[in-house]
């Protein structure tokens, strides 16, 4: 297959590596000189048993010049899809497709804009990845991932099994926004409170305070998902399988945690943000997630006194 | 008259220094060395205006030998008041009245195990001070100073005459519950957010997220309030008044920022916890003070995990 993966953080790194086993790969990125080192260079991703290997994606800051995909896999930050898929659209022929399996939900939104129903293909995935230097990628986490077509079925099983072949075990799932609820469960109730808070993931069960807030983000989460027709979540089982990825992962520092800290723009406004949305659409109130959103915007702003943020800073 | 002040923070001090203009003043802190220092070499008040002056109020760690007073002030923090009244009952006879000024409220509950209705003072001070160093204490704000019994009137007005001869004008007031939520409105719905997001009372009013987390908390402090039985409140008029507060201290950091800023435990049960456990009794639901203080005391474990706090961290 022809794959374009767009944006070259850890994840696009990790997918467009394992993808060129078998692929033709172009990892697209906007750093001219950061494309060229990695096309020359190639991406080490160093496995969780410490051993490493090398691939050579061909990457490049500019599209042009490129054919037309068989598969655009965005991986940039949230914030950044659209103007992404705008720079490479010469990409996107009718047959091609988008597979988004970007933290957060809602993002069908975004690239319906570029393809059909028929053609937009969402997901989770439970593959993580960090970057340890400039071109060297560390891959935690080796479980499923999920996708599913927002349309129909056709030309997604080809999909599955190149990512299964390729080293992400990959099912088709009939009901992939439950499995992309199940992801943002734990990202909305335990991972937005590793910001707030800057702790790592084990404080919010170890601490009577945060599980509570948790509790309460779940018990949201769970009313919003359930009115969403995609099935019933129990609430009970949604607290207890977040508490089970935060006690396996009790030293995990969220990416969320990470992005504050760093003075970064977070991506809550596609994680929690998105689950109120779907409540205002619903008519449900949802005060702890409108707390820890309103927090979490107000300390990227203090953190960005610069400017960068500051045209949702001022009232 | 004989006056004992428990507690020797900036405030104690403060209060200490100017009734020894014209009183029998002793302050009593458990520190000996400390008290030792403040009784030999006095207290230094620095006015806003740049001028100082040194007082010097009787200072003692052990209230043995000390007469029953006629007025104890209570100035310790709110968390450590039983403890101080407990260990300093012997100055407390059957005509001696209880005054507290602390912040936040709810305090009547700890003072009337020791002092019946008609002696108990509650109050509210616009008053504020700072340690520069030790025995060395800022004195910034010197407008109104409101005090109330909780029962009649009897003796009231000889305390509030003092107080305001010493420089404290005090009015006695029909409505002091009224007042005492006057400062609980800023305490709860500004103060709180400066110490979980770490900035100053300025950003609250400026940045449009900490903006409607404040509208939100006034708004639920609001309801609360006119659960009270002591008339109503209207939500926009509290709203401003926390605004004008907020312009006017832009940059204040308020005691709960500092506080937890510094690994100690604040006094957020008996600000927004106070509005939090009268809700309950009014049956009134209060998400955003919930999730306030449930942020708060996570960060103040996660300040203090050398188990300080520890009794109230692990589940």
């Amino acid at each position: 297959m022809n794959i374009a993966v767009l944006g070259t953080g850890a994840m696009g790194c990790l997918f467009g590596s394992y993808l060129s086993r078998r692929n033709d790969v172009v990892l697209i990125g906007h750093n001219k000189e950061k494309q060229e080192k990695l096309d020359r260079s190639g991406i080490v991703i160093r496995e969780q048993d410490g051993s490493e290997c090398r691939y050579f994606p061909h990457a490049v800051s500019d599209c042009s010049g490129l054919p037309v995909m068989d598969l655009v896999l965005v991986f940039v930050r949230v914030m950044d899809t659209c103007e992404a898929l705008e720079s490479n659209r010469s990409l996107i022929g009718p047959d091609t497709f988008l597979l988004t399996l970007q933290n957060g939900a809602g993002h069908e939104e975004r690239l319906l804009q570029y393809a059909d129903k028929e053609h937009v293909v969402i997901g989770s995935t439970k593959h993580g990845s960090c970057v340890l230097e400039p071109g060297k990628i560390f891959h935690s986490g080796t479980d499923k991932t999920s996708i599913g077509l927002l349309s129909g079925e056709a030309g997604i099983s080809r999909i599955a099994e190149e990512l299964s072949c390729c080293g992400f075990p990959c099912e088709v799932s009939g009901s992939i926004q439950r499995q992309i609820w199940d992801k943002l469960f734990v990202n909305t109730a335990a991972s937005s409170l590793t910001a707030v808070l800057q702790v790592p993931l084990g404080f919010i069960y170890e601490d009577i305070n945060a599980h509570a807030l948790m509790e309460n983000l779940v018990r949201e989460a769970v009313t919003v998902a359930n009115a969403e027709d995609i099935g019933v979540f129990e609430e009970r089982d949604v607290r207890e399988a977040v508490e089970h990825v935060i006690q396996n992962g009790k030293e995990g520092i969220p990416s969320i945690c990470t992005h504050l800290k760093t003075g970064q723009k977070t991506e809550v406004d596609y994680i929690s943000g998105y689950v109120i949305r779907r409540a205002k659409a619903h008519g449900i109130a949802v005060p702890y997630h409108e707390a820890v959103v309103a927090m979490i915007h107000a300390m990227e702003n203090r953190n960005c006194q610069d400017g960068n943020f500051i045209k949702d800073k001022k009232r």
